[in-house]
């Protein structure tokens, strides 16, 4: 059990922090990716990667799709902090700048609006070089709520999650 | 020198294919990534993608991101076939259906419209299951074109292409 | 009645047929701005506008939000061909190339997919001037369908169509 | 002349104010569809618009189009707020809520990025229905700067703006 579940269950916060615990542990491919989850809040979610060598060509340059990865994790953190499962129906994403091997991103996920099931997300996938934040790319997430809770319910051995009730976060 | 600089260099298709070898030679990631360029034309491509345990969540799902990665690689290719380095400015990705652990996804791209420096890609991502294709998502990239040349000048000899001359895809 | 209603009802083809002109009876403010619809299929539609004098500015070319307008509509048309009430979830418009006062406009919309109750549709906006077509806008509509029934229950006089059955094509 | 004319010209809101007003006399379109320049400032503006009977269907709800007509132009207006020409590129709506008869619509552009020439802008179409704002759209533009001044030059008699000068926002 991580730490994120010892806290108090009956505030937003606690909430969206057993969401993105409970996400974290099933998401391989962002851990894999190196990304880290920096913060999350209702709504919300702040995540990091460092670019490799097996994420640019022969000249430095991050390939675009890793870039929207990221992007991607974010997004799927914020519109998943109130325990209903909710998954990317699409995103936009527009290209600032370019970004080099070693940089480190940092994607940071607000929630613009919710309404029915839908949600959009705005990411800004930013880069600290020197004393300056440089943006490098701009994305809009679609969401869609399945309507069925991500945590077991409460009362309920949280350690026995059927793995079922977590997200799958690529069907529309 | 592979096999594609032997073309005849007086036809469009030629030009495609010498415009793919020199990108494919100098994308890493896309290759790390296990994609391999099946067909390219004027205007066209086709990639294929493995899923990968290291793409997919724990319950066997494909992350997003990578589905991006592989319709971002498909346009790139298919938008760099006219000798002219030409950059990602962005994209819109709706899901589909899920890919799962072991798909063969293969992402098709093929031109809609080309306007100034301006470009429109699609890209279907889709998946072969027994007799069937499903379609896993559908991508529109938007291009722009730097309006300076891919491949070494005529006459000079093609194993000393500067290195700066290839595409940086994702600066804007 | 119209005289779609007239056409056989078993077919595909006259289904489409029958939800355009309940679409297109209620549709007044398609009609205000001059929009002909010349055809209808399933998942695919056509119609025209010409660029009056109050869509441009003071050197006659035309607003952009006429141009997406007519695309939008021209969506709408398409993805309501199967008796299914079906709205707008939003849509993504590229502006190719300037249309001008007195040009006649051609919406052609066309079913690229559609999987659960969600589609997508490509609309390329384009204009005929002298023996070519230019390219004006392309346009990707995302729809949404409702899951009720668009026409009156066979076997009940089409003429009792309860107006709230028909589309609200502005709610997501 | 309009009194934004007369103010400082030295400090960029009085820039965004001369860039607006030219642009203002010259958007006939906007006008005819009720529109009101309500506030504008560098790479912001708000925009109101009251749906009419002309752009309603049979029950009331507004056609997207004229949505997507009211967030378009208040995208210009933001972007065109440096006194360089900048047109649309395309943009992305997504309808949160339908408008209806009678409802005044405000929109509120926001610049989001600005790169090189292109630039990013966010705009909420929302609705004021009792003491609750209603978010109706939100729409992603796309602009991109043609490089050239919007105002005539200082020292040049106001009064003979080259209308070629003015923005032709179409054009992408």
């Amino acid at each position: 059990m991580t730490s994120e579940l010892s806290l108090p269950v009956d505030s937003a916060l606690a909430l969206a922090r057993r969401c993105a615990a409970a996400m974290w542990a099933d998401d391989q491919a962002s851990r894999r990716l190196g990304m880290q989850l920096m913060a999350v809040a209702p709504g919300r979610s702040t995540l990091s990667m460092t670019v490799r060598e097996d994420m640019v060509n022969g000249h430095g340059s991050c390939h675009g799709g890793f870039i929207a990865a990221l992007a991607d994790s974010a997004f799927a953190f914020a519109c998943n902090t109130y325990d209903e499962v909710t998954v990317a129906a699409g995103f936009d994403i527009t290209f600032v700048a370019p970004a080099r091997l070693g940089d480190e991103l940092v994607a940071d996920a607000v929630e613009r609006s919710r309404f029915g099931r839908s949600g959009l997300y705005d990411v800004t996938v930013s880069c600290h070089r020197g004393a300056d934040d440089t943006v490098i790319a701009e994305f809009r997430g679609r969401s869609r709520s399945l309507g069925r809770p991500h945590l077991p319910t409460q009362g309920v051995d949280p350690n026995r999650v059927d793995p079922q009730q977590h997200v799958d976060r690529s069907t529309p």
